[in-house]
């Protein structure tokens, strides 16, 4: 296996999955794994991952449900990095990644046809005033540079087939505009899911699931996800979600 | 003191408040118990309490604040027993309640005068398919008939001044009627906090603050708030708001 400098291979313990990350140009974090446990998975069908970094939602997937897995990144060292990990765990025939402006994404899955997209975009909007990171690679993925929320939204909708699904991540303080923007696209929101790191705190990210066409009665407020206890350990929760068991 | 048949004199001891109620036509529940507490009471000032019912919100903020509380309630037997009740309580010199249509509040309170209008309002909306609860004051109470969401959020922007405050208590099904709501009202959502019976259970009420001409940024959501433990009884939060301590 070719790993480049200052690449390593982590695990996921609780799914078994190996996934090539770098600390210089992308890792996944606790987002990706939450997304992909909130998520509602067709067990069969397809699956589009839109900003998807390295792979890693995609790759957790791909341990429950049977469906093809399409991933589209536009950073091409991410996108190669996903595609080693796809490699590296033997799912050729079930996971693909596309280097490609997720504005492209028509060229590659056709629109109408998808049963589920999911999606951890850049949370953070780009202001002339905004504090970027330093890091191109890390800017990208964290800061609406490439695309932003109403894209990413707007794409969703348009691979979907009707009642098809749209999973995301975000953070609390986008909440309406992650609404309005749904509701431009038609998607509308079901379930929502807060995430506080402790029992104490205000909600710092936000899981939002939205059906293609569907009516917009029948939302509901899941139970709130804590992270981390009184000393900074995984409640377990998580804890299952990273180690399993 | 006068108590009319089937009325009874209940406490909130937390703040040695006394309410006449009457299981027949109205009792305060916790979600009036909560919207006193999650409400940023002005100093000084007016506050409006729309729907008030039997003034069980009014009487509680009023050991909070120095301002003064005018309450709206369209009916007649509950706007008198919430009269009673300020005369039980001495609060003549703060507290008013007018047996009047939410819709001219405005013969009351002067536009763009207000600093915090709160509402407990009728959750459920009213269709042709509805099931109706058979008691006519608890139907009113309860259901979208005499007014509605869209009616309170309005006249609530109506009273306020710029910056003003709104806090409402609602069912999260509602949510995205609500968000809909204030934006169409010019309410801008601030602070969110979900309400859960247990930790395993889905949301079963939401309290949202809004401010008036407000931007839309810097929404938050609060950490949850738990009703019961697994054993039914009230957590210590909960508790201290009706018992003190």
């Amino acid at each position: 296996m070719n790993l480049n400098p200052g690449e390593r291979v982590d695990q996921l313990y609780a799914n078994d999955v190996q996934i090539i990350q770098s600390k210089e140009v992308f890792s996944f974090s606790l987002d990706a794994v939450l997304l992909a446990n909130f998520a509602t998975l067709p067990q069969k069908g397809h699956i589009v991952d839109l900003c998807a970094g390295n792979g890693a939602i995609s790759l957790f997937m791909s341990k429950k449900t049977q469906a093809l897995i399409t991933g589209i990144e536009l950073q091409k060292r991410l996108a190669d990095m996903g595609k080693r990990s796809i490699k590296l765990n033997n799912l050729e025939h079930q996971l693909e990644i596309h280097q490609l402006d997720l504005k492209d994404s028509l060229t590659k899955v056709r629109h109408d046809s998808v049963d589920l997209v999911v999606c951890n975009p850049p949370y953070f909007k780009e202001l002339p005033t905004s504090k970027k990171n330093p890091n191109p690679y890390l800017a990208l993925a964290r800061h609406e540079i490439q695309t932003n929320l109403n894209q990413v939204v707007q794409m969703a909708a348009r691979l979907l087939k009707t009642n098809g699904k749209f999973a995301l991540v975000h953070r609390p303080d986008r909440f309406l505009d992650i609404l309005a923007a749904l509701q431009l696209a038609k998607l509308a929101p079901k379930r929502v899911r807060f995430v506080y790191s402790k029992h104490e705190s205000e909600a710092n990210m936000v899981l939002v699931e939205a059906i293609k066409n569907g009516k917009t009665d029948g939302f509901k407020v899941l139970p709130p996800l804590f992270v981390y206890d009184n000393s900074n350990q995984y409640l377990p929760e998580v804890r299952r979600m990273l180690y399993g068991g």
